[in-house]
This record gives structure tokens, C-alpha cells and sequence, in this order.
């Protein structure tokens, strides 16, 4: 497995394991990884006959009081972890070789990731098309692959490569979950036990979500607000709750197939995303 | 020489040819070609296997009072020129094929393209980024010809490519010119006889700051006072008489080396920009 730094001998990579008759695959992360990584390396694989992973914190989607200073790293582990999975290249660049001192190109995606953790997060989505734009060129996949559990930074990104005309077919990797319902995140580790425990209210949030559209419930703001009232009986902050359109991600008025519940909520400290399918 | 029209087949052409083992030369026009245009494609052809050039008025990069719809055209002719200077594949999209209805996304540059003809067409070089980006994206290039002219965008590309790390390389062709100065632009097919002589106004006012310099002049303004009252003195309406680093575009004080003259100007309704180094 090669570990590479550089974006230029990533590039010089990438055209070469092409040029070799291989499709590429690239799954994009941001380190500390965790079981649900290790499936979108599967899927990568199967699709693909070299595969390579990026390990970077990216600061420009981080917002000035977010967590980027303290996100959780464990390089080493990670490199062992790739290693086992069959990764052939691990791009592990410094902040200093990824953004110039006087950079000054973005990618700007303006409707998708207007609301929900957009309207949350601003500027967030802006580095992730921007730092997903440099990754492409750096590393040429013919295959990325991206997990559902960022349901609105998947649409944004397939946007993205829609709009910019990116030649990367998109693949993306069903939510995992820990055993008690959890959607697996490297941001879990910062959870305390009691806030775990809190944590499981944004699952259990969605299957109300699932079993009241199961049911034949119309009214979508009568579920959000049972949705809101569980998280927040659970201990939890709620960021949002919200029911979209599954490509548009705009806000429904009644429920019906097509549609995706959201939901984001801090427990303790710690802001944790999911979502599902209705 | 192919002419293709649809991106996903364009993409397969430059595939194709790149696996042929060919480096991939792009001379990116808005069409109605002339000399200028030829050069660039001589000069990729110097340094590429195989040639693709684009014709495509592209109407993000126009203002809503600026001749997008009045742009010259003439496909026909500029195909048959393709075809004597040895162009491998014109691509010439549709704007329907090129940007969806409902397309958000956007490369954007905030240094480079704030002043000069930035200043004075908001949302051009937006418009410039982002179908470059996708052309990029398209025709897969190694190499990507442009016109020094076009002094700007040609730094607000090159910017774009090394911040969103394109694997591209650029080239830049001199600026051609008439016997008589005029730097050659598809606009200039706009001008009357008394406007095109009123157009030679900007060279000579570029090559008055050349003489300044030449001569050890030092006081920036003083020179830009003389550019602007020349321009005027013809007839012209100045829109900038600039001097600026040749790097960061940034306006300079004091003349010297390493320096950039540009000017904007309107003869009649037609805006001519011109540059030339100190």
C-alpha cells in the first residue's frame, strides 16, 4: 500500500494505476475510521480494481466554533485499518500542500445546501465542494464513494458532479449502525456513556418518523413535532427535524414514498446527524 | 476531425485518445475564430498528439446587458478552419446540454477577479471558472491553450487550476495583432470603420506606458493620466487604465519591471480590452 502526501505524486499515482487498465476508486474521508469506512472500501473494491482512500481534516468545512481542532485522529490506525482492507493507496496530505496561503477558488453549491446542516453550518458545504473538487483532481477516480449517513452532502456533491461534469460515477454506501441503533460516526468517540445513551433518540426519532408514514400519517408537521418531542425527551438539543423531497431536499407538506426524514441534534457537546427513508 | 455536441461523448473521445496514448491539447473559444484563435491551436499542436477546441458562446459569462445574444457566429467557417489547422475533435454543445435548468453550482474566484474587467461585468469570470471547470471536466485535456488578451482570465484560470489542483497545464499564446495594432477579438467584427480606428487607441495608449517605463518613468498615476487622456483623445470611453502587478494583479505605485499595463475601453457600443508587459 503506498501512502502519499503529495497531490502532485498522488495525481502522477492515479494516471499511472490507470494507465495500467485499472479503474479507480476513491473513498473520501476525513480519518479515524470505523466500520462504516470499511464498507464504502468494499463497495469501492468491488467496483474497481485499485482503490484508494484520503485521510484529511479539512479545515474550510469546519465553522470557527466547530470541532476541528479537536476532531479525533488515529493515522496509524487508520493506515493498518486500509492496509487490512485492501486499500492500494492511502492520500494523506498536510493542510499546507492542500490550500495555498493565497488560494482563492471555491466551489460553491447554492441550492441543496442551503438548508438543513447548510443553514447550520454555514460556509460548510462550500469547503466540502470544494475540498470533494480537489480530491477529484487529485486522485481521478473513475468511482467515489460517499455514505448515505451524509444524505445532504451526498446530493450536493452528485450535483456537484452533474453540474461540473465530473467524470466519476457516484456510489453511495447504506447508513451502518451499532447494534443499539447508532449510526455509526467518527464524532461518536466524543460521547460519554449517558450521552450515547441520549444519542440513541435521533434513531429512534426516525423510526417514528418511518412507522407513522408505514401507518398511512399525512401530516408531516404533526410527525416532525412527535419527532421533535422525542429528541428533545431524550436529553437532546435539537438542530432540525425535517422531511424532504429525496432529491430536491425540499420541505414536504404530506407524506408520501420519495421522501427522507432528517434529523440533527447535539448530545452534550457533540452535534450527531441521521437519516432514513420513509 | 470529429464534431461532437454531447459532454458524455466528448468525455469518451478524450478517454479514447488519452488510451491511445496521445497527450490531449484544449484551445477553449467562444468561435467566430481568427488568427488569434490559430495560433493557439498551433501552439497546442506543438505540444500535443491530438487537438480539441470548443465552441461554445456560453451565456453564463455574460451580463445582462452585454451582447450575449448579438455574439458573432459562424460555425460553418470556423469548423472548416478547424479542420485546415488539423483540430482532432470540435466540440460545440448545446447551452441546453451544457447546464441544466436546475443548475447550482458554480467555481468561483474571489482575488484575482475582483477588479478590472470584474469590477465592471459582475459575475463574469464566475461564469468564465465554471465553464472552464466543465470543459475541463469534458475534454479531459493535458494541456489547455489560452491568449495572453485576455490577461485576466488568463490569471483567473490559471488560479482556478492550481487551487482546484486540475491536472492541466497551461499555455499562453502572445497576443496577435492587426498590421495596424488592433489586437485581434472576434468584437472587433462590431466595429465601424471610424470605430475601428478609434480602437487603435488602446494600443497606443499600452504602448505610451511602455515608452514611460522604457524611459524611467516612475509615477504610476502620471503614466495612467496620459493613457487615459490618449484613449479619450480618440474618441474612446475609458472603462479602466490600470497598471498592476503581473502576478497578483494588484494595482502598483511605482512603475517598474514585472508589471502589467491593461486597458478596457468602449468604441461605439463595443468594449475592447487590451494589455501589454512593462
Amino acid at each position: 500500500m503506498r501512502v502519499i502526501e503529495n497531490p502532485k505524486e498522488m495525481q502522477a499515482w492515479a494516471v499511472e494505476t490507470k494507465r495500467a487498465g485499472l479503474r479507480l476508486g476513491l473513498v473520501p474521508t476525513m480519518g479515524f475510521l470505523h466500520e462504516g469506512h470499511l464498507s464504502l472500501v468494499r463497495l469501492a473494491r468491488e467496483r474497481c480494481g485499485a482503490v484508494a482512500l484520503s485521510l484529511f481534516v479539512n479545515p474550510t468545512q469546519f465553522g470557527p466554533n466547530e470541532d476541528f481542532s479537536t476532531y479525533p485522529q488515529s493515522i496509524a490506525r487508520d493506515l493498518e485499518l486500509c492496509r487490512s482492507a485492501g486499500v492500494a493507496a492511502v492520500f494523506l496530505p498536510q493542510a499546507a500542500g492542500m490550500y495555498a496561503p493565497d488560494a482563492s477558488v471555491a466551489v460553491v453549491e447554492e441550492r441543496l445546501s442551503a438548508g438543513l446542516c447548510g443553514a447550520s453550518r454555514p460556509g460548510h458545504f462550500r469547503g466540502v465542494c470544494t475540498v470533494v473538487a480537489k480530491l477529484f483532481n487529485i486522485a481521478l477516480p473513475d468511482v467515489a464513494v460517499f455514505g448515505q449517513k451524509d444524505y445532504q452532502q451526498v446530493a450536493v456533491i452528485r450535483r456537484m458532479v452533474r453540474d461540473l461534469n465530473f467524470p466519476v460515477e457516484m456510489v453511495v454506501a447504506p447508513i451502518l449502525r451499532d447494534p443499539d441503533g447508532l449510526a455509526m460516526s467518527s464524532r461518536n468517540a466524543y460521547l460519554s456513556a449517558d450521552e450515547r445513551r441520549m444519542g440513541l433518540g435521533l434513531s429512534q426519532a426516525l423510526a417514528l418518523a418511518h412507522d407513522a408514514a408505514e401507518a398511512g400519517e399525512r401530516d408531516t408537521a404533526a410527525v416532525k413535532g412527535r419527532m421533535r418531542a422525542h429528541l428533545e425527551s431524550r436529553g437532546l438539543r435539537v438542530d432540525y427535524v425535517a422531511i424532504v423531497d429525496a432529491d430536491t431536499l425540499d420541505p414536504v407538506d404530506a407524506l408520501s414514498h420519495g421522501q427522507v426524514a432528517l434529523v440533527a441534534a447535539f448530545s452534550g457537546k457533540t452535534r450527531l446527524i441521521d437519516n432514513a427513508a420513509l
